[in-house]
């Protein structure tokens, strides 16, 4: 299997730490969000994934699976152990729902392409972007999914799960923007837990070959 | 259970159909989002969901399940006929993909909390409101989508799927938004044909007791 990704993009990093818990190795294709105003955007890798965006996981017939969700739960029925969504369906709808939360909520709000749009069409400031990030990320999504949480030592008990996998690339990207999250303590116990183990520190952006 | 949404929210009328797609039936608990400053905002519907937005299932037991394709995703696990996410992992993964290429890149950027943020903080007109609806409708969502779909009857094959389920709701959308897309094909075929549904039909904004 091949992924194309990119290193800062948390779609990515989000399927990266699920190969890693899986024990699964794919071959690496970064695709370069900001070269030549986006290697994504190339037809060579439009032709794989007209969304032009990444992630994108070859299979070794050449079928693509886009959208990090949905290749997570890809990875999961093909290799279940260790499950990243469990089995009992009222958790599992839990996991999904934090997960998605993420997905759904913060990030499509967040992303390159969004903020290109704030900044050129929309002729915003940094300091309106700004704005606009720390908002979504934190009363549109984060305080909420502090709530969701039970306040175990991961997300949901003492495994990693889906809801692991978004978390943790999410508040890579809040640091990014400078968007402190100290005040919401179940969310800093689970990033904390995650940081331990090889899988979530291997996934890393800045531990990517195509980092700069 | 019962079935916090409302008429016009795309999330909720994707679960409205998959609710009738299996057969269930759900008590419906209407929650205005324009009413009083947005009913989603008060304390007893944000008890049950701090995310302030609709739907939400809640169980007989009481515990709440949020995110629209997490909910149809339990509903899928409690009750698997007719499925709505293929057996087979590649075709599942296939409709995960529409849904969240709709779920992800498109409703976010379009629901109301987000326009209000455009129209209010950052203080845009209904037209570049209009024009910035449309960009993530087509370019960012449908005509990716369009490639996405194989040119079945239904979103994948003959019968719906969870695909369908998102992909009826974001049209309806596009409708209000008098966004076109009878150039796609694809997309106006498995509309029309969910169309002749009834368990669609039954979902649809304008048969729900809260419509105005």
């Amino acid at each position: 299997m091949k992924l194309y990704g990119y290193f800062r993009s948390s779609a990515a990093y989000r399927v990266r730490i699920a190969l890693n818990l899986k024990g699964l190795t794919v071959q690496h294709a970064p695709v370069h969000l900001l070269n030549d105003g986006g290697e994504q955007m190339r037809p060579d890798f439009l032709a794989r994934n007209l969304q032009g965006i990444v992630p994108a996981l070859e299979l070794d017939d050449g079928s693509v699976i886009t959208q990090s969700l949905a290749i997570i739960e890809y990875l999961d029925a093909m290799k279940p152990e260790p499950r990243l969504v469990p089995a009992g369906p009222v958790l599992a709808a839990k996991v999904r729902a934090v997960a998605l939360a993420i997905a759904c909520e913060i990030h499509p709000l967040n992303n390159l392409r969004v903020l290109n749009y704030l900044k050129g069409p929309l002729h915003h400031s940094q300091g309106d972007v700004d704005r606009w990030c720390r908002h979504w990320l934190l009363a549109g999504g984060l305080e909420p999914i502090e709530w969701m949480l039970p306040g175990d030592r991961l997300c949901f008990g003492d495994a990693p799960t889906l809801a692991d996998c978004c978390l943790v690339p999410q508040l890579f990207n809040a640091r990014r923007y400078k968007v402190a999250y100290d005040h919401l303590p179940k969310i800093v116990r689970a990033e904390r837990s995650c940081a331990l183990l090889p899988a979530f520190e291997d996934a890393h952006p800045s531990r990517q070959p195509d980092a700069q």
